[in-house]
């Protein structure tokens, strides 16, 4: 499964989450990852997401696709993932 | 078609590119907004999208679906869109 992750949360929190979702995903912008993804390991991540989250005051969003290529993408300006190592 | 727009943008042009991106899309989360657009409509967004845009610096991502029903949305947490008429 093919999934888009998109995150806002709460300043404090951020450096974990995004350490999280990178060792699921592809982070491709800002609050944005991308990836294939097991059910399973998904799963996982939403949970462990959650115990990261303040869910009265935080949001996350996942899209989930079966397959990437019924998702066409365009990026415009800078691509930030090229500079993802150097992080 | 159905896309899913998200972007990372100067805090000065912000402003102008939620207000663009609203004409066209609904905002659901931070700097992520979806919806039905033909591709005319969404060749202007992204002309405009350019106008506002310091492409050196900025980032704009938009992820296509000829369908929506082939993309499954879950929300964890705050649906901040809920709140979009307040703003």
């Amino acid at each position: 499964m093919y999934i888009i992750l998109v995150y806002d949360i709460g300043e404090k929190r951020v450096g974990k989450m995004l350490k999280l979702c990178r060792k699921y995903l592809h982070w491709i912008q800002n609050s944005v990852f991308e990836g294939e993804i097991t059910e399973v390991k998904l799963k996982e991540l939403v949970v462990k997401a959650r115990g990261i989250m303040k869910e009265e005051e935080d949001s996350l969003i996942i899209f989930k696709s079966r397959d990437e290529r019924w998702l066409d993408k365009e990026i415009i300006g800078q691509e930030r993932s090229s500079t993802d190592n150097f992080l």
